[in-house]
């Protein structure tokens, strides 16, 4: 089978994890273009980046390659099979990962991506695209991270019908609460903690407001459950609130306290709050791990658990979307 | 899509879930043949069986069709696309299922089973025979019931090495061990409360002395690892010795004992063991529960939790494979 070749767009911790897992030449892909936000490296046709040689480019001078190359070039001009995009999420306007996304696909051309903002703004316009391309888009790494729930839902679970949804879908709000109710820690202290150690951004409060669950949620509602909503629609509250005491109440009673993002799709009703759970629940998962347990018609409750975030472990879920293309669209 | 043929052989309790879930029309599929150990009921070419009348003429005859029709018969004869094999599980020689197996996939027609007898037992050669005859092969209800394990293990985690499997693979030893741990029972007692609530066989020793969750092994090790191991290689203790003593020992220091089922393909290494294990691992389920955490290369330790038994749960898994066949194979 001939490899597939693949452009790159987003080259921070995510784009690096694939860059690495992709140069295990058995997996059958090459990198043949590449780009940061500020310029891009093309190969000559035929040959592959020596992606490298990219990284210590870029970490010399800031810049992957030219700057005559842009990401949006690069996606309309470039020669590739795949789309990678793994730029950073701009959850407002999805900008510029959705019109790549948007002109990758109407050129044919798959894309696989961790960037929730394209998907969950406008999902049923790029499927839509993808399809009259009979191009494939796929997004597991989009939401929790090397978690399979994406192929759970669409196969390993085929023809259940989803009567609910509940998931641990933030890292950074999970660990927070996990410190509270372990250590005692106030959530300021938690928080400063979850900072110290990389688990939160400079900026947390998408997270803490519950909007980062909320983005993943509606990603589910609209891909998997044929939902059509929007972030607006999803009740969200967040943890900033949460005091040490609430966790220790709970305690006394063999419960806890989590960020629940829940979806019941017959009342079309999407929430993100801190709710209180037994512990021997099997969302109830520790530090930065994410959950996702998915009532179903069939199978009863099936839960999914694993590292929500980092730089392989995302990887990891664009790699598996990359085979799955591969099987389904190279050429044997 | 036209629908899919179904010949079913077996009409117990996951029969019964497999013809109950399919007749949902949506789904694609109709029953053309069935077969319990003593007769067969195959419709007339075109038609599809009325599946209500078999279970009916069963219960009020013991005899679910025609004593001339066998499953035998049904496999090499009937008109179908897909053979879905059910019926009891013969550990020792996977007779009859094993060769109604390997004579319809020489047919060249696609098998889904949930029979761990065959699958355990002579998977290298099945897969071979499929292969030969561009068949497919499948098999997700042989593990843990409606844990979609199999798929994520071969899609949704693709490309990742698997390090370290650990399964609680058999719910009735998850019961028992639950049972003494929360109430203190002696293992006799929760053997019996299991029997009386119909988690346990009559004859309970294959769970109680690990050889069922050993069989299990041997599956995923061979299925979905690329071993190639036999029942006797997996070092097997039950769980018969186990003292609510050593439980609430155990419970002590934060911990519980679990029957874990591991693999470590590396060292091939088969084990089946009541092993302490901390009580927030998320391989400590309740009840008659199943859980399976595979530790690989990329994404890190990904758990799957669902329950591992039941008619229509068992079903789930039977239909994500007949569905997965239908994309594949399905003319559209």
């Amino acid at each position: 089978m001939k490899p597939m070749r693949i452009a790159l767009l987003g080259l921070g911790s995510v784009g690096r994890g694939v860059a690495k897992v992709l140069a295990n030449p058995e997996y059958g892909f090459v990198i043949t273009a590449a780009a940061d936000s500020k310029s891009g490296a093309v190969a000559p046709l035929g040959a592959t980046l020596d992606m490298c040689e990219v990284f210590a480019r870029k970490n010399a001078t800031g810049k992957c390659g030219d700057s005559a190359w842009s990401a949006e070039r690069i996606v309309r001009e470039a020669e590739y099979d795949i789309l990678v995009e793994v730029s950073p999420t701009n959850a407002q306007t999805g900008e510029p990962a959705l019109s790549n996304i948007r002109a990758a696909l109407m050129r044919g051309k798959h894309v696989v991506t961790s960037n929730k903002g394209p998907i969950s703004i406008a999902y049923p316009e790029l499927s839509a695209v993808a399809k009259e391309h009979n191009a494939g888009l796929m997004f597991e790494g989009t939401v929790a991270g090397a978690v399979p729930i994406m192929n759970g839902l669409r196969h390993g679970l085929a023809g259940n019908r989803v009567n609910a949804l509940f998931g641990v879908l933030n890292g950074t709000c999970n660990y927070i609460l996990t410190r509270m109710e372990e250590e005692g820690l106030t959530y300021q202290q938690a928080l400063l903690e979850a900072s110290d150690l990389g688990y939160a951004e400079a900026d947390p409060s998408a997270d803490v407001n519950g909007t980062d669950a909320a983005i993943k949620l509606v990603i589910l509602a609209n891909t998997m459950l044929g939902m059509n909503v929007t972030l607006d629609e999803v009740v969200r509250v967040g943890i900033d609130g949460m005091t040490a005491d609430a966790l220790m109440m709970a305690g006394k009673t063999g419960h806890t306290i989590r960020l629940i993002a829940s979806i019941h799709p017959d009342k079309r009703q999407l929430e993100v709050s801190p709710r209180l759970i037994h512990k021997e629940h099997p969302l109830v998962v520790d530090g930065t791990l994410n959950a996702v347990t998915v009532d179903t018609e069939l199978a009863g409750p099936v839960t999914f658990i694993g590292r929500g975030a980092g730089s392989v472990e995302t990887a990891s879920a664009v790699l598996a979307d990359l085979i799955a293309l591969k099987e389904r669209y190279g050429d044997k």
